[in-house]
């Protein structure tokens, strides 16, 4: 796991600091859970150590809209550094975290930036929050096929493939081909994939109808589909009768119990339940199903000699720690939770608030023990969900209590809005959000010319890679 | 310069216009010029194609605070089609214009999204406004290891390798190394130049310094290397001595009279005057200086027999056509203007402002000549010149009224958000300076992850060429 050119550099906090020295503890992921363990530390007699390999916290819950234009990529990606700036007990390197050694406590590091070689750092405690990816159903190839939202760039270029696709059909002389770049298949009916089917009819329908002279847009075909038998199939049956009523209303055809099994240039094979196949001529694919641990998950299922399950989630107590680990902490939609009393490992839903209070009480545990205390297991407090489908739509469930149209819609805005980080951010996405309101517009449409972004310089390659964070 | 797949097909305008066909106006082009042309155009019996292989009108003067963090690109990029989608006598081809057939009147394209393949559009009048780009005095290769700002692609790119040298350093354990991580040098100092040059400054000294924990960025250092003997050559002489002052006082080391005759990974090879090369250690070069014409310039300008000066641009008549072809007109920084008293070729400064006019005068004389009409040749009036170094330091000349300071700063301010096109931006770019001048933050510091925008699938392919718009 060390670098090919002997041991690789290992990383210090400040030598510097007097007295004796601080508990080091190591957050792998700036997503949702590990930037509440980081904040939750703020202040605590510890040094921090964030990685990531973005220099950016994303508000992942809205890449969708930067996936149709309605946002911008800054808006919803702020400084990790920034943020923990005022916090001097924390530092954070832009690196991407490939492996461990639990043994000897130190994590394996690959900098963002290419040079310098492979780096070190050691923990006393070790909080890994490196998220999920989705799955491709035994296809891995289909992740470069098809287009996704959980990255900012995988989110521009999803931007760039859905508006080409306009474009493309504008151009086209043949109907038959331009029918293929104006139909749009997204896989899976979860909150992403409802929003991506509800913001791609209302491009197609509202905001672009103008816009052309050969084409029109609202000839436009979106399919969501989804291999339950219903959409938002987290959601109670009520609701996800509703959402299917509004994506109806968008012009979105939903295609439940079906699945896709073939990805071709110009085809997708969607398969229904008696088993027959169909074609569908259709150009730009949305994936929205599926979930994929992060690969650090088995590192550290193989460090602790558990199993993990058929993401590749790795099972953590209830506290929190990975089984003869107490010092290691993994949270967020990488793991399964073993439930206090039932000893079942159990999967809860993978979004924001389950990380965030998992972070929370990463941060908290690590403060407790320190002052030599305790603290009880970990318990998930479900506040609800929401998923939104398009202007004015939504569905919530609060507590039991269903809502949905407007009311439901105007929550989830409210909640997005509060939870954004940053107040520049916030007041930017406010007024754009006001302007595409009031003109159906979507003011962030620029399409990314690649050949101008790619980099075969070498001078400052970034490094990509897919592992997590 | 047809396609190889036999002959290209046409695009027409819509068909079923019925009456007598119009006058077809191609424009090739969506930038300052393009676009007031279209602008002017918007209305008048005739049918107008405007081409551009982006499909965003680009406010270019402002793509360096994209690079350097302050702005996100979407804010300064409005959706041509949204431009014009209430003028329903122009329609707008995501393509790239590839050569001409001046004789057949016809320009050949490639569009913008692979496929189809080549395709033609036929003109009655024909306006090129396809710009030009950077020279990198005969040494083209530097083009990919140096960054540049005059496209948003190549913005973003540039923001990536400067925020990424500050990260590269963080992670750096050579302090000697890590240096040239913090060094900077900006290639040529007009308006570009300089503007990066400070902005790249205040990074390192106002907004960075207290993210990072290892390195001090106020240790950056930024070098402005222009070949004549001032800053701003453009600009009266006693401006440049001020902006050269403010540029010190940004702790920007402005080097005049020398240029940059190598470029490696580590270093650049700085000669001065009297011909000794000195190598300075750098890693991160920001190209600013000398102007390569769009090689349309040279296709009209062999077409019409005549030749290009060394930046490759053609000449036009004082009407702006071409000599031999009154059908053919061609404005912006890709060409030169014959005087029409002296008879001398003239070259204009590169600004928006000049296309403007051009692009004005242009549409003008479309309808004038519909209505069997003359129009004087074309003049340019100089407003003024603008230049801003950073934080409430800018230079002004506004016809020999000479401004420096805060109220050029603040005029600079105003007549950039007052071009800016589109209320949604104008209200975005306002709350983030607002935001950026109040906390010396600068909120869009996204580094594009590569990877992540590469698009190796080839379902959704974005071509990407220099040459053109």
């Amino acid at each position: 796991m060390t670098g090919d050119n002997g041991s690789p550099a290992e990383h210090r906090f400040d030598e510097a600091s007097p007295g004796e020295p601080l508990h080091r503890v190591v957050v792998v992921g700036g997503g949702f859970g590990g930037l509440q363990t980081v904040k939750a530390l703020r202040g605590a007699p510890v040094e921090v150590t964030l990685i990531d390999r973005n220099n950016y916290h994303l508000f992942q819950p809205l890449t969708y809209q930067v996936a149709t234009g309605a946002l911008s990529p800054d808006e919803i990606g702020k400084p990790l550094r920034t943020i923990f700036r005022g916090a001097r007990n924390v530092r954070v390197l832009m690196a991407e975290a490939t492996g461990f050694d639990l043994e000897r406590h130190t994590v394996f590091l690959r900098p963002a930036v290419a040079e310098p070689g492979p780096q070190t750092v050691r923990y006393d405690t070790l909080v890994v929050a490196s998220g999920s990816n989705y799955a491709y159903f035994g296809h891995d190839e289909w992740r470069q096929s098809t287009h996704e939202v959980k990255s900012l760039g995988r989110a521009l270029r999803a931007r760039a493939g859905i508006l080409a696709a306009f474009e493309a059909a504008e151009l086209e002389p043949d109907p038959e081909v331009s029918a293929g770049w104006l139909t749009f298949v997204v896989v899976g009916a979860g909150s992403t994939g409802v929003e991506m089917a509800g913001q791609i009819a209302e491009l197609a329908r509202d905001t672009l109808p103008g816009d052309f002279r050969t084409i029109d847009p609202r000839a436009g075909r979106v399919l969501l589909v989804e291999q339950a038998d219903r959409v938002l199939p987290g959601f109670p049956p009520s609701l996800s009768e509703r959402a299917a009523r509004s994506l109806g209303e968008l012009g979105v055809t939903v295609l439940t119990g079906r699945t896709v099994v073939g990805i071709e240039p110009d085809h997708v094979q969607i398969q229904s339940a008696d088993g027959a196949a169909e074609p569908v001529a259709a150009r730009t694919i949305v994936w929205a199903a599926g979930v994929a641990a992060s690969p650090l998950s088995r590192a550290l299922a193989e460090a602790s000699g558990s199993d993990v399950d058929r993401a590749g989630r790795a099972t953590v107590q209830a506290d929190l720690t990975l089984p003869g680990h107490p010092e290691v902490i993994a949270i967020g939609d990488m793991v399964r939770v073993r439930d206090v009393r039932t000893g079942i490992a159990r999967t809860l839903p993978g979004v924001a608030p389950v990380a965030m209070q998992q972070g929370r009480y990463a941060g908290r545990l690590i403060r407790r023990r320190l002052e030599g205390r305790t603290l009880p297991p970990w318990r998930y407090f479900d506040k609800g969900k929401l998923a939104t489908i398009g202007r004015t739509r939504a569905v919530a469930d609060i507590r039991g209590l269903h809502l949905g149209g407007f009311p439901a819609w105007l929550l989830w805005l409210i909640v997005h809005l509060a939870y954004l980080i940053g107040f520049e951010n916030r007041l930017v996405v406010l007024v754009r959000w006001s302007s595409n309101f009031c003109t159906h517009g979507r003011g962030a449409r620029w399409i990314t010319d690649t050949s101008e972004l790619s980099r075969e310089d070498a001078r400052v390659p970034l490094v990509g890679a897919d592992a997590g964070e």
